[in-house]
């Protein structure tokens, strides 16, 4: 079977590229050039299967579940099924506690979504850093390819960037966890990174399953001191050749980057910087413009996130209130969604103009009428909530400045 | 007695002037010549006092007050009081029911922020909108000058505005409260702006008390399809051509602009836009970059203010969750305080590059020193109650990508 990318090299239109141009209003010829280019990647689930990348509505990822020290697999069902409810585009299960294949299956059975997984935290969690071999992580990356996941996620250092990386004073130092575990591994056997070394028996995994390769960003950085270093810089050139390789063997490829916490006034300069490297989509975790937004890191980073998607950022991973400080519960699950799609939707306004969905909500309000405003919101249900169960809105009352000037 | 205005033009450095200085970390030299030119408006209020506009921390404001159909006074001064405490720079009055002198004078005796009033407001409400003179305006006006409050919002759109106004079709017209009780007043009485034929006495008013005149944004735009228009363009040149009056005359002003609901991609270019006609202080209300965020339109507004602060607004008007749908309640409120105050933070990081205190808790983050993270974050209340009890954070545990570094 050929995967979706090695059809559209030959100029084959897919049901499923039929279906996602028809959802995104694209043209069926231009997706088709994006996904053989690598600029638009699929991300395959039955009916839920979807397109990130170029040309196409930002899309909003999920992080649940288990951590090793919060084992409540049914707290992740729970956020997996809410996510899904409230628009998430797709899910990554991080689960370290428990039986983290039964709770993958139980994710699966519950949702619809694209579910990414990152292998290297189920070897970490299931066989310790210390005992870790090459072996046991290609082993769980068959398990889990097999299981009808959407996308993996791997941390691609290697030497290089670790020279370059050790060579640089950060504050916050390394900060991603699959990042770190993989170094943790490489440092501890004094060997390679397991996924370059082998990159191909992977490559050939994923294509088997036409399984969309994510690359993670293990050296982004940590705080808004800690800027764009070398070591950034190396990891996202590494990544840009691994997505060609990738792209060459037929599996599509997102990359991670311009992620962690960064400067506002920079986000935009580093996604121009990482569209130079590579086409492939570009996945961004956050970006956080300031640290200090502590319990609130949610509504910061729909800031980060909206410019980066207006700069062109194809994909967003959400934050939620409980970053930095735990596990997030369902609520905080959803509020750091819903912050995220409206990340989504501003930049895609900048990408695209502004969206009807505005506009129509907009003439609902104009006419004073709740329900057509409810409709269009991003979340029904809050705006349900708060709004006035009878009766005109408590702010303005007969003083509305709609009434007032309807009325003249 | 002088005004601030006058003394900085007489090169008179005031007490004020200097305690603003030390508190912003600016030269007194500077501060006095941004007064004197009008770029930095010193709003009154013993000794927290403050300073607003060029070179100065971004500053940001708290709406509240009874509506006509929600009198619960105790509630608006809990509002203040938990506004204060929250980090709120300024309040404003927006009284519409019950005895609004009355509940005035209690938001001041509990407490200590500058406080700003729209007059027109009391005289609506009081009066009635079909029985307001220019006299009883005129009165509010001298009342509310007499009681200790810092700074004063009118309504100045003129013939010509209306003309282009009506000249042009908007999904949602006039949205500003204030603005349409000024038109509403105007068309019915067929007379020219009350504010702008009083001008000369109540500038002489405000002089007297050294009270910032504030000049409203009648025109704003209600949805994002809205966009700029002539009537706005219009709008922002009169403001403009009033506070050289005022300015001239000795009255501290600043001007509303910008505001209501702007695509993100267009504010920073309102701001210069802006500021070509204007060195007076810029007071943002939001704005916000999308319609369809209702119920969460702190976090939307949140996004468009970082942006127009670090275009250059000197003067946030925060946005609540409840926006468009009720008058928030006091949780509401401080939801929409915090992520002002974070558009605020992030304003400032472009403004004069990074924040120590970002850098502060982020120490403190990479020596997993909680304690030390919680005194550094904008809102350590909520990063106290988020954080775990006891022991590490449930999201990694051992996997800690910081103590995994460190252990290397």
């Amino acid at each position: 079977m050929k995967t979706q990318l090695e059809q559209a090299r030959l100029g084959r239109l897919t049901g499923l590229m039929k279906s996602i141009a028809r959802a995104e209003g694209i043209g069926e010829g231009a997706l088709l050039d994006h996904v053989a280019e690598g600029s638009v990647a699929i991300m395959r689930r039955g009916r839920r299967s979807l397109g990130i990348g170029r040309g196409l509505r930002t899309k909003v990822n999920v992080n649940i579940g288990t951590s090793p020290l919060r084992i409540r697999p049914d707290d992740e069902v729970e956020k997996a099924i809410l996510s899904e409810k409230c628009g998430a585009d797709t899910l990554t299960d991080l689960s370290m506690g428990g039986d983290i294949a039964d709770i993958r299956r139980r994710i699966m059975e519950r949702t619809t979504l694209p579910l990414t997984t990152v292998p290297i935290y189920q070897a970490a969690a299931e066989i310790g850093l210390g005992h870790m071999e090459e072996d046991d992580i290609l082993r769980i990356i068959r398990e889990q390819a097999g299981e009808g996941i959407s996308s993996m996620v791997l941390h691609c250092i290697d030497a290089e960037v670790l020279a370059r990386y050790r060579g640089k004073k950060r504050i916050m130092g390394v900060v991603s966890k699959g990042g770190s575990i993989t170094i943790a591994y490489m440092m501890r056997n004094q060997r390679g990174n397991p996924f370059i070394g082998c990159f191909e028996e992977i490559i050939s995994i994923l294509r088997r399953h036409d399984i969309v390769l994510s690359l993670g960003n293990t050296m982004r950085s940590g705080c808004i001191h800690d800027a764009m270093d070398r070591a950034q810089r190396e990891e996202m050139r590494l990544n840009a050749g691994l997505a060609s390789r990738a792209h060459e063997a037929g599996v599509q490829t997102i990359i991670e980057g311009v992620g962690g916490h960064v400067r506002s006034d920079r986000i935009a300069a580093y996604v121009k910087r990482y569209r130079r490297l590579s086409k492939a989509p570009l996945f961004v975790a956050g970006p956080l413009p300031t640290d200090v937004a502590v319990g609130h890191d949610h509504i910061a980073g729909c800031v980060g996130a909206a410019i980066a998607a207006g700069a062109g950022a194809d994909y967003l991973c959400y934050i939620t209130p409980a970053e930095h400080l735990g596990l997030p519960d369902p609520k905080q699950v959803k509020e750091g969604l819903i912050a995220f799609r409206i990340a989504a939707h501003i930049g895609d306004s900048i990408k695209f103009g502004p969206d009807e969905r505005d506009r129509e909500l907009s003439r609902r309000r104009a006419e004073l009428d709740w329900e057509g405003q409810f409709r269009h919101a991003l979340d029904e249900e809050a705006a349900r909530q708060m709004a006035p169960t009878e009766g005109p809105c408590t702010m303005c009352g007969d003083f509305c400045a709609i009434k007032m000037m309807k009325s003249l």
